[in-house]
């Protein structure tokens, strides 16, 4: 699912919400499939948590973007889920606290980065200070501005210091979220989903899409990439970033490390105790 | 599954670690039960969470403590990671660092509490330093001594601060022990779970289990209980804790909450938009 790096040129507005790229399949195939990407993204996690116990350096960070109820959780539940809790540091960021305000908007972000081994995962991130900060103009735009080469900066220490970044906007159409929400309304299990304030994000579609537009052209890098999913069909979401994952962890070449003592040695130990 | 509770005159050396109090069906049985079980788990934990977001202050903590290899990884794997990681705060606590060890012993520990809504899990606690403190006089006896009063008052803070507090001890046998380190041992993906160390905690086996009992007798109070727990088979364990955290959450009277907008006012605002 290579296709859905987002190359040169890219126009997010040309792209269809509703399609499958690299996956033939339907809703049922789908759930089979998200199954079998279960067991392998579980094993591959295992891996590479145990070999941080042995001094691999190499962290995994998971930015997920999108407008509301496009699926992040969803993905963390479902895709994020399914893999051991202990290897996984998951971050919601919400809108910054007056405590958080008086720094600097990476300050927060920093902080949560994962370690050694971890899988992290952010649902929204550093991205919201030049989202909703650029939609609803929460800092000047000259400071908006500057956040962009900030974000590079910042992204590239991460990866400097052994992380992959993979950058995902989930991209939800204008109609299905009508829907989503709609759900949300209909249905007393449903209605603490809900927030009137989804419905003022809502009406500054074309802004946050534009807002989007800026982020790909000045954030997408070789070192940081973003990946841009089609996600009116969540079944199709949530594989794609499984199988992100596993490709991003396959490419590790990770194995399972050596003991770091001698095993015979334990093994005549334990055996007299 | 109450029966695990430990009640007055409760005798660790007196209880059998390959019981199955409670369940009558064999491993088989127990996995469709867990498979079960993690339905309602997740559905509790979703109306848990859902009526933090309108005010409910109430928090859920799971202390989890055993010896090596009592199966605490699998509980977070497989009850824990059963339900909504966003519903989920899990911590697992390692040797104090030095910057830790220049304050009080519940001071990193505070720190990691959970908020409303949330289902903290402790894999390790402040029992550590009343566990391996004491056994391998990390502090002088007096400071030890005093550990167990702050303890109670600090799991008092945290009930009056409307967390449900929940303590379990994984109870496993000495000589399931030896087999499952030996199997650590003997297979090369699992070689990275074994640590030598192991083996020196085990030789202070009798010394743990005092410690241990010395921990019921101070510590099991009726705001913080103690659960003891027979982990020679996992899969009576798994199920044993999963039946706690259902049993507490239904104890918890959850609905969903109300909606704290006019829901037809935001169906029209939705329509229109």
């Amino acid at each position: 699912m290579n296709a859905l790096r987002i190359g040169p040129g890219f126009v997010l507005a040309s792209q269809r919400t509703d399609a499958t790229p690299g996956f033939a399949g339907d809703k049922r195939a789908a759930a089979a499939a998200l199954a079998e990407g279960a067991t392998v993204l579980s094993e591959l996690q295992e891996k590479f948590f145990a070999n941080s116990r042995s001094g691999d350096t190499r962290k995994l960070l998971l930015v997920l973007q999108a407008m509301d109820t496009a699926g992040k959780g969803g993905i963390v539940r479902h895709v994020v889920g399914a893999v051991d809790p202990q290897g996984i540091d998951l971050v919601a960021f919400k809108a910054p606290t007056r405590a958080e305000l008086t720094h600097d908007f990476l300050w927060r972000i920093r902080k949560r980065v994962p370690g050694a081994g971890l899988i992290g995962v952010f649902d929204r991130s550093h991205y919201e200070d030049v989202l909703i900060g650029r939609v609803r103009q929460l800092a000047p735009p000259a400071e908006i501005d500057k956040r962009y080469e900030q974000i590079n900066e910042f992204e590239q220490e991460l990866v400097d210091d052994d992380t992959t970044v993979i950058k995902v906007m989930l991209h939800l159409g204008f109609d299905e979220q009508k829907v989503r929400l709609a759900k949300r309304l209909d249905r007393a299990d449903k209605h603490w989903k809900y927030n009137p304030g989804d419905v003022d994000e809502r009406m500054l579609w074309p802004d946050y899409q534009e807002a989007y537009q800026v982020v790909f052209e000045r954030t997408h890098t070789d070192a940081a990439p973003w990946f841009v999913i089609p996600a009116d069909k969540k079944w199709y979401a949530r594989l794609a970033v499984q199988h992100l994952l596993i490709d991003t962890l396959t490419r590790m070449n990770l194995d399972w490390p050596a003991a770091t003592y001698d095993v015979e040695v334990e093994k005549a130990r334990l055996a007299a105790s």
